[in-house]
């Protein structure tokens, strides 16, 4: 299986070395697995025989591997390439969900399965990518881009097979469940604590993206879609943030046993908002540790509780390219996560 | 796909009538999935062209469905019913395995696949029947058999297939956390938890097979030889159990924000013991949940939360019958879940 990885940011740079540190793992399943390129916004490198996996995961920039690279855009490379498998790693933009989009867009249209870890395109435009890899025999994962290390999508789709599910909520965004716990532990306004989870380099650019709850709406959306069947756009998540959270607020909850967490609820309504959650939940996990509480007819009640983002995030990206790589050999017929 | 299901109990009940309100999502999977035997030990029904569901899902042993009543043991049904998978639910004996072991032996050796939720022949003869099967290219799954409804082994297999397990620890049995849960919300001794447990029928009748810590190292055995690739014995495991444990040591716990949980390790060292948590761990849940904490290499940690015994087992059968039946109609390469 030849590979491409689009885009050789924080994301990409950590696939490279987790690829290059399991490449014996890799090639017991599909012993032609190589990556033959990587793209950044500089150019790309390329080589149809397979880049050297050591050599790239300790460049900082494709124009580095001098002896491959060539001037042109991470399309010419998904269009010249002739790969198998494309993963798509590039920054996230809900608003258009370019340009990860156009991306994956033109490698499902040839033919290549994708693997992406990003929620752009998958909030803008959910229904029309599966159609499209369904249409061309094509695999779509992207367990990386909701809750980062947190396997929801294929814990669902390949461990509750026979579960129907009813309610999906939890805590969706690690950033705020930084700072609401900031203000349970240790009393801290709203303020002082995103100030530090600031500081801590664990806030996006800007901070409504997190405190306004967008990010949990986008994951909510790419939820109801891609696992309860839904046809929702962001706009169909109500949504309230936790910038009117007061220590008042916490201590009040503290008292009867309660915490404020931010909850994305799916179930008939989508939601995002600050819920009261009793100290004794399963859900009721602090720092920037994610949760998801999973309703389903048999199993009754699931949750999972795991890192949301980071570079934790390639534990995902990593069991969507080997579920890809087997899916291939099996020639399975099921092929999108959805 | 035809199944025979072996015990008609408690678990063979649930599943028969889970398997009739999902019938057509079996058929959608394989459109020739049918029960065609079922026993207990009165003897078994069986007719070759499916038994009715319904009929099957109204009676609570197999001489009242007397039309295909054969008397007879369930090693003539798995002999003679030229069954493609076996359901292998009988009473779990940890001793010797049987009569499940026996079972899954025959099953296996004529070329059957099986699904079990029986930790009794797992904890017996796990590398025997992982080979077994091999050999003979069947299918041996038993994600009820651990953890009930909580999918382990699926979720380890199939959504971190990139990590390195490097430890699993956790909440593996439910009555001692109804016991302990008890002791720390209301100052219970452990008598009286124990009594209260008794009550609500949630022991075994022999109360030191939960208390002692014998389930949970039950446990602690298949997991470690199925998941880290291990050969250990229930006597490899270190085990104390939770009757030592006073109302004084868990207010002291309590006092300083943890609590004590019966804890099943398995890194390097097999142990079942009671250990303090603290009360913000995910691992801290309460009541009769199980809980589960994964570190690995790539996802760092990641825990998941459930029942751990009861009718919500059925979930894990029914995702075992349906990755079987997938993996057969995919002829996969990889059959064992180990």
């Amino acid at each position: 299986m030849k590979a491409i990885i689009i885009g050789f940011g924080f994301i990409g740079k950590r696939l490279i070395e987790v690829l290059n540190q399991k490449i014996s793992l890799l090639k017991r399943i599909d012993r032609s697995f190589k990556v033959i390129g990587v793209s950044d916004s500089r150019g790309y490198i390329f080589n149809p025989d397979g880049l050297d996996l050591k050599v790239l995961s300790k460049i900082s920039g494709t124009h580095e591997y001098s002896r491959y690279f060539h001037e042109g855009s991470s399309l010419d490379l998904i269009e010249e390439g002739d790969a198998d498998i494309m993963v798509e790693a590039t920054p996230t933009n809900i608003k258009d969900g370019e340009p990860g989009l156009t991306y994956i867009r033109r490698a499902l249209s040839i033919g290549m399965d994708v693997v992406t870890a990003n929620k752009g395109p998958l909030v803008v435009a959910f229904r029309e990518l599966k159609r499209l890899a369904e249409s061309r025999g094509c695999h779509l994962r992207f367990e990386g881009a909701v809750a980062g290390a947190m396997p929801i999508f294929s814990l669902i789709n390949e461990c509750l097979q026979g579960d129907k599910i009813i309610k999906i909520s939890g805590i969706l965004n690690g950033t705020t469940n930084f700072i609401l716990s900031k203000m349970h532990f240790e009393g801290s306004t709203f303020e002082m604590a995103l100030k530090e989870a600031q500081e801590r380099g664990i806030t996006e650019k800007d901070p409504s993206y997190d405190v306004d709850g967008i990010d949990a709406a986008c994951k909510v959306v790419i939820l109801a879609n891609a696992l309860m069947d839904r046809d929702v756009r962001f706009e169909d998540v109500e949504r309230v943030g936790i910038r009117g959270i007061s220590p008042e607020a916490i201590n009040l909850a503290k008292r009867a046993n309660y915490t404020i967490k931010l909850i994305g609820v799916i179930d008939r309504n989508l939601e995002v908002a600050p819920k009261l959650v009793p100290l004794n939940h399963p859900l009721c996990v602090h720092g920037t540790l994610n949760a998801l509480h999973i309703e389903t007819d048999l199993a009754k009640e699931l949750t999972i509780i795991g890192y949301g983002a980071g570079k934790e995030t390639v534990s995902a990206i990593m069991n969507d390219i080997i579920s890809v790589m087997k899916g291939r050999l099996a020639g399975q017929s099921s092929l999108t996560q959805s």
